[in-house]
C-alpha cells in the first residue's frame, strides 16, 4: 500500500504530464498543425483539459491534501507542493467540468477566428467569439468567488498572479501612468535618432541564423528546447528539458526577430532553470506570470537594449548583414534600438511606451468584466484611448484591438502581469548589478553566463517554492514597486535623448 | 439525462481524442522533439496511455456496451461501433493498467536506445530493452489468452489483424517462400539493369520539392496533413483532417525519398479518406494494419513502380535533376526502379525480395515469443537467415537486426501485416484495372484521381464498418491469397528480365 505522500506524488505527476501534453498540442497548433486540423485539435484539447480538471478536482486528491496539510513532518518543499496543489484545486473545484470543456473548445475556435480577423483586419469576425469567451470568464470569476473587499477581476487575476488585487494594482498603475505619459511626451517630442538602417532588407534566413547565435550566447540549450516561427511569439515550457520558443521574422524589421528571440529566450531560460529535482511536481513551475515576464523583460530590455550588449553583438550582426549595417556606428545602433515612438503595436513598442499599452488593456478588460463596456464598442474605445495616452491611432483593427492573441485564448487578467514583470525586471537587474562585480563588463565581452548564474540561483531555482513577490524580495530587498523602473528609464533616456526628466 | 447511445458516443469520442493526442506526441517525438525531452515524453505518453486504458476498461463503458449489444434497433454503423469498441475493450480489460504504463515508458526509452544502437551499430545497447519489451509482450499475450487451437503469437496478431492466425499465415507464407526464393534466385542471377544514374548527387532540397509534387498529384491534401523528415518514415493519422507523413532523404539514393513519399502517402490517403461522418467514433479507422499496408504498397509498387507512372513523372523529375538524369531513357529508369537486388535493408528492398524480409521477421519473432530464441542470439540468427533466403549478409547490426523501429516500439506480431498488405494490394489493383476502363492510360497522363476515387469508395470509406478481408472481398471478389501477387510479379519481372518463370 503506497503511503499518502506517494499517492499524492503520483497524482501530482499525472497532472504535470497532462499539462505537458496540453502544452505540446497547443504549441503544435501554433506552429505545424495543418490548417484544417483545428476541429480535431479543439476536441483533443477539450478532452485533455476536462480530464486534467477531473483529476485535479477528484475527491480522493482533496482527502490526500487535507491529510497532508495537517502533517507537521513534511519538509519545506513538500509543504509548498501541498500548498500549491491545494490552491489550484480549491480554484478548480469551483468550476464545473462542463464549463472547462466549453472554454477549451471555444478557445480553439476563437484562435482561428482571431487569425482570420487579424488577417482581414475585421474585428467583426472575432467579436462574437470574444463575447462568448467573456461570458464564460465572467461565469468562472463568479464561481471562483470575489475575494473579500475585492472584485470580479481579482478572481481571474489570482490565476496568473496569486494574491494580487485590483485595489493594489490600480493606484500603482495610476502612479506609473502619471510619470510615463509626460516622459513619453518629452521623448517623443525630442528629435528622434536615425533608424533608416533598420528599414533596409535583412535576409530572413540570416535573421534566423543570427537569432540562433543570440540563443546560444544567452545559454539557451537547444538539446533541451527548440525555436520555431509562429504568428505571435510565445514560449511553451513542457519540462525543463523540453522548452519551445517561437519568434516571428519580418524582412524589413530586423529588430522584431532579435527582440522576440531575446524576450522568449528570457522565458525559456527560466523554464530550463526550474528545479529539475522537483520535476513532475507543482514546484517545477513559476509562482506567477509576472515573475515569468520579469525574466523575458530583463533580458530583452535591461540587457538586450543596453550599450554593453551591442558592443558585443553588433560586430556579430554585421557579419550577417554587412551591407545593411555599412557605416552604422555603435552609438547610432544603440540609439535606434532605444528609439521611443508612438507605435500602435504593443509587441513592437519600446520599453518607455510599452506599459501604456498594458494599462490600456488592463482598464478595458476591467471595464468589460464589470460589464461597463460592450464588446462591439471595443475597437472605438481602444482607438480613442490609444490617441489619448500614446498619441497614435491604429490604422485598422489589425494593428489595434486585434493585435494580441491573449483574449482569443480567453486570457483576461493576464495583461497586468506584463507590467508587473517590467517592474520586477528593473529591480532584479539593479540588484544583479550590485551583486555581480563587473557585470556590464562581462556583457560587453559577450559573457552572459554570470548573469544567468545569478538569475538561476535567485529566481529560477526556487520554482514555486515561494510566492513571486517573496522571490523578488529575497533577491532585491524589496517588493513590487515602480521606483527602480522609474530611475532606470529616466537615467537611460534622459542621457540618450539629452532631455531633462 | 443523456440516452445510453449518447453516453456511449461521448466515451467513444473521448477515446478517439486521447488516441489523437497520443498520436501527436508520438509524431513530435520522431520529428521535432528536443533530444533531451525524451524522459518527459515517456512520462506524458505513459500517463495518456494509462488514462486511455482506464477509460476503455471502465466498468460503466462495459455496462453501456452490454446494453447496446442487446439492442436490436441499432443501425448497421452503430452496431459496428459497438462491436469494435467491445472487441478493443475485451482485450484491454485483460491487461492491468500497471503493465500498460510500464510498456509505454519502456517503449519511449527503447526507441532512444534503438536510435543510439543503430547509429553506433551496436545491438548490445538495444538488446536489454528488447528483452524487457519481449517479457512484457509475452505477459500481455498470456493475459489476452491464447485463442482456441492457436498460440501465444495469435493473441498479439489479433491486435493488428483481427481474426488472423498463425495457423493460417504459416502455410500461406511457406507457399509464398516456396516460389519467391527461386524467383529471386532467377532474377538476381540475370544481368542487372543499369542504375548508375541513381547513384549520382540529387540535391536534397530538390528531392523534397519533387516529393511534394508527387504528394499533390496523388491527391494528398496538405491543408489536412503535412510531410516532414524523420529517421524512419511513418504516417500518423490523427484525424481525417490531420494526417502526418514523414520521409527520409539521402543525397545519393533518390529513390528512398520518392518511394517513402509514395508509400506513406498511400497510408495518408487512406487516413484522409476515412469516413468523416463517423469522426470521433470507432468506425473512423482501418479494420486492420494489413489493409492499411495494402494502400501504401498499392501506390508504392503497383502504381509507383509501373511504366505508366514514370511516363508521366520522369519528365517532371528531369526538371529538378537535369544533369543527373541526362541521357537516361524511360525504359532504363523503369528497369532501374524495378531492379531486383539482394539487399539487407527491408525498406529499400524491391517488391520481389521484400516479403522474404518479412517472412524472416515473422519466424524470428514467433521463435522469440515461443521462447525458442534468445535475444542475445538474435543478430547471429538474423544474419544466417538473411544469407540463406536472400543470399546477402548484413555488414553490421545497423543494417541488420537494428534496421527497423518496430520492436523498439514493442510491436510484435506487426510485421506479417506488411505481407498481408502486399497480397491485398495485388488483388485490389487487379480489381481496379478491371473496374476502371483505361486506368493505365489515366496514370500515363498523371491523372491519379480515378484510382483514388475507386479506392475511396471500395476501401477508405467503409472505415472499420467491415472486417478487412470483407472489405477486400467485396472489392475484388476474393479473400487473402497469393495468387494475384504471384501473377503480377511473374508477369512483370518475367518480361522485364527476359526470364522464364
Amino acid at each position: 500500500m503506497p503511503s499518502t505522500w506517494d499517492r499524492f506524488s503520483q497524482r501530482m505527476a499525472e497532472l504535470r504530464d497532462l499539462a505537458g501534453a496540453i502544452g505540446i498540442l497547443t504549441w503544435d497548433q501554433e506552429t505545424f498543425m495543418p490548417k484544417r486540423g483545428v476541429a480535431a485539435r479543439s476536441e483533443q484539447l477539450g478532452t485533455l483539459q476536462a480530464i486534467a480538471h477531473e483529476r485535479l478536482t477528484a475527491p480522493e486528491l482533496g482527502e490526500l491534501l487535507e491529510k497532508l496539510a495537517a502533517n507537521k513532518k513534511l519538509s519545506g518543499p513538500q509543504h509548498a507542493m501541498v500548498r500549491s496543489v491545494r490552491f489550484d484545486r480549491q480554484r478548480a473545484v469551483k468550476i464545473p467540468g462542463k464549463l472547462v470543456r466549453e472554454l477549451a473548445e471555444r478557445q480553439s475556435h476563437a484562435v482561428e477566428a482571431w487569425k482570420e480577423a487579424r488577417e482581414k483586419k475585421a474585428f467583426g469576425i472575432f467579436s462574437p467569439h470574444l463575447d462568448k469567451l467573456l461570458a464564460i470568464r465572467r461565469e468562472m470569476a463568479d464561481a471562483y468567488g470575489v475575494p473579500k473587499g475585492g472584485e470580479r477581476y481579482d478572481a481571474l487575476l489570482d490565476g496568473y498572479e496569486e494574491g494580487m488585487r485590483v485595489k493594489r494594482l490600480a493606484p500603482l498603475f495610476e502612479r506609473l501612468k502619471g510619470w510615463l505619459v509626460p516622459l513619453v511626451q518629452a521623448l517623443a517630442d525630442a528629435p528622434p535618432p536615425r533608424d533608416d538602417f533598420l528599414k533596409r532588407r535583412y535576409d530572413p534566413d540570416k535573421q534566423w541564423l543570427f537569432s540562433l547565435e543570440i540563443l546560444d550566447a544567452m545559454g539557451f540549450d537547444l538539446d533541451r528546447g527548440r525555436q520555431d516561427r509562429s504568428a505571435h511569439p510565445f514560449t511553451m515550457g513542457v519540462d525543463p528539458d523540453d522548452v519551445r520558443l517561437t519568434i516571428r521574422i519580418f524582412e524589413e524589421l530586423p529588430l522584431s526577430a532579435i527582440f522576440s528571440t531575446i524576450h522568449e529566450a528570457g522565458h525559456g531560460l527560466y523554464e530550463q532553470g526550474l528545479p529539475r529535482e522537483h520535476r513532475r511536481t507543482a514546484l517545477c513551475a513559476a509562482p506567477s506570470m509576472g515573475l515569468h515576464e520579469s525574466q523575458s523583460r530583463l533580458w530583452e530590455n535591461l540587457v538586450g537594449r543596453s550599450m554593453p550588449f551591442w558592443e558585443s553583438f553588433l560586430p556579430q550582426m554585421r557579419v550577417h548583414f554587412p551591407e545593411a549595417l555599412a557605416n552604422v556606428r555603435l552609438r547610432d545602433f544603440y540609439a535606434a534600438v532605444n528609439r521611443v515612438e508612438r507605435s500602435p503595436i504593443r509587441v513592437e513598442a519600446d520599453e518607455v511606451t510599452y506599459n501604456l499599452h498594458i494599462l490600456l488593456r488592463f482598464d478595458l478588460e476591467l471595464a468589460m468584466l464589470r460589464e461597463e463596456l460592450d464588446v462591439t464598442d471595443l475597437p472605438g474605445v481602444w482607438n480613442e484611448r490609444m490617441s489619448k495616452d500614446l498619441g497614435v491611432k491604429p490604422k485598422n483593427d489589425g494593428e489595434g484591438v486585434l493585435q494580441d492573441i491573449h483574449w482569443a485564448w480567453g486570457e483576461l487578467g493576464y495583461f497586468p502581469t506584463y507590467t508587473i514583470g517590467n517592474l520586477y525586471a528593473a529591480s532584479l537587474y539593479d540588484a544583479a548589478k550590485r551583486s555581480i562585480p563587473g557585470l556590464e563588463e562581462h556583457i560587453r565581452q559577450g559573457r552572459l553566463a554570470t548573469l544567468l548564474a545569478w538569475l538561476r540561483e535567485k529566481v529560477h531555482t526556487p520554482g514555486r517554492l515561494l510566492p513571486a513577490e517573496e522571490v523578488v524580495r529575497s533577491a532585491t530587498g524589496k517588493g513590487l514597486d515602480d521606483g527602480d523602473f522609474k530611475a532606470y528609464l529616466e537615467g537611460k533616456y534622459g542621457t540618450l535623448y539629452g532631455v531633462k526628466v
